[in-house]
């Protein structure tokens, strides 16, 4: 539990997150990816069943138009190749001041030159950065042991930006403010793209809500109660897959306010 | 209800999509895709549920000697990039006078350039071109507004080509016959890749049945009826995948005269 | 039946693929896999599914370093590309005499230029080749009729690998064992992928075990007994892909015992 975010009650985190999905249904929001081929299917079916219009080239040649008319725009740099790395640069020039960006730095622990590449992009001030653990040490070059929130917050700070570290729990921070969401379910680590998809999902959220922490914090509320509904009712992770789509297809307020945990 | 479709009943419809998805499953034709990264899973999964061969390579070197030992070829623009520019050039060039060709031309509607390329894929004619209304408004430089039957049937006729204009409802026009179809689910346009899948099927029927206009409507007859049983079998988009392709794999003449919906 | 496998019987078969799935499970190798498009998904969710952690990339400046911290290496050649290509002679030298290679020569039967590159790299000693009958029949240069033993135990010979040739039957042979497997199911030919991610269970249990024939087969056992109990309880091929991950994430020592038939 941190200070900051005492003021904000589980059942507002639960009404943010219905409303943030009442919102996506309405508006259709337009969300550019450039995602690695793993993702990319399970991303635009996420955005798609959440009501957004998810794009996905990834051609240098056509991707700035496709982010001047996009509503956001989501950076994840799995399976990274040279046409992408000139996409992933044309799509944030393209998006700069006028549509918001997450970043999703996928795997930048292994490889230093990765990492390189994902620094410079943090510094174009994307409005979120999602990550896991192990990245976000690479990526801040902290020590990889349990978060800080003061590294979180500094961070964010350093960086003008909202970090979302996600994991068993995750967490939530901009400069000066920092959740902790309790919700999920062990099996979205045993699928693959659930991170990629859960930061399509901020992406969208992002559309549709200007205060960047809260549109981060409701949007990843949303997927972890829909994570844990869905584990539920699954009997291992293929089934999983498909009822997590289900549940975030329907997610309302009530399951929303019976599953929220924040802290 | 268009004059040139009057004579031919529902049930006829019904007949003729039976008889094709008995002719996939009986000669296993191979399908070559040159599709985008988020489609082709989901494509090749649709082509093998009802019995097909696809095959998905988009390298320049070898694209061509994969076209010329297939019965059919789908050109999908989408995640355009040079390689796969050149790889659809060459798989054209390939399939002319010997192999079917059906173009998708997604997104034509969003990247000025992107539409140049495909009104220039569309004058080297496809058997059958599908896409959606805002894509015929692009590709046909006319009104977005409900699809006229005579504006499909003279786009048709001026490319020499089969018209699938696919929605809420989907018209299929050659340069004298239309057909409008009823079948179908809103949950069609709620998962990715749907479209292409689709466009993949009347691709596998041109390779069974000699006239591409009875091959479109009835590709479109037999994923719409499924796409309608699934759907009151789903529970939501991750359902109705496992569901239409269920449905599609074991779809019969008593299913296809029950639901069928032919105008 | 073969003499030299006559040795072990089905309950000893069991015990290994059960050993080898708990051993994944307590150790979660990474494996490294270069494969097609459209296999990525599935092959990623499969390795998730038995407790593996994989990863993907194709980047010829970022796949050295993945090669180097991973525990086994897949390479399936399908919708190759030059940079796949780049990538792939990359990650073969990276991982020689150190990361144990699985080589999955997709479609050789289709472009001789295909077959040419697989020649090469079953050159490059992988510990593993898995094919089809086609394929092996092309690359072994030998008739496409029913594989004989001999056949697969001289080509395993000469190239100093392990053969494993799926099909209604797989065998698995090295330079002088060979053993037949008689489970699976119809439906494992009808969703993509299938065999691609066989092949990546196979790289997965050889990071768990030094003998490559046992590792290879027990392996196949697995993935066989997972793909009958999936098939008796999937409706089609879209369930059967949902239910074989349920499966093979809980597959356990009794239910492998139940199943197992190898001779």
């Amino acid at each position: 539990m941190h200070a900051p975010s005492s003021d904000v009650s589980s059942d507002q985190w639960a009404e943010l997150a219905a409303d943030l999905l009442a919102r996506l249904r309405g508006r259709s929001p337009r969300v550019h990816c450039i995602s690695n081929t793993v993702a990319q299917a399970f991303t635009a079916n996420l955005l798609l069943a959440v009501g957004c219009v998810p794009s996905m080239t990834v051609d240098p040649g056509e991707v700035g138009a496709f982010v001047r008319s996009a509503d956001a725009l989501l950076i994840n740099i799995g399976t990274l190749d040279a046409g992408r790395r000139d996409a992933i640069d044309i799509a944030v020039t393209a998006a700069a001041g006028r549509v918001p960006v997450v970043l999703d730095p996928v795997f930048v622990d292994r490889v230093p030159t990765r990492a390189a590449f994902a620094r410079d992009l943090a510094r174009r001030t994307p409005a979120v950065i999602r990550l896991n653990r192990a990245e976000f040490a690479t990526l801040a070059e902290c020590p990889a042991e349990a978060p800080h929130a003061d590294a979180l917050l500094s961070y964010a700070r350093a960086c003008g930006t909202v970090v979302a570290l996600t994991g068993a729990q995750d967490w939530v921070a901009d400069g000066s403010r920092l959740i902790t969401l309790h919700n999920g379910h062990p099996l979205m680590a045993q699928v693959t793209a659930m991170g990629c998809a859960g930061s399509a999902l901020v992406a969208a959220c992002l559309a549709v809500e200007p205060d960047p922490w809260r549109a981060t914090a409701g949007a990843l509320v949303a997927l972890g109660v829909a994570g844990e509904v869905a584990g539920a009712r699954a009997r291992g992770p293929g089934s999983f897959v498909v009822e997590i789509l289900d549940v975030l297809h329907g997610l309302d307020r009530a399951t929303l306010t019976q599953f929220v945990k924040v802290s």
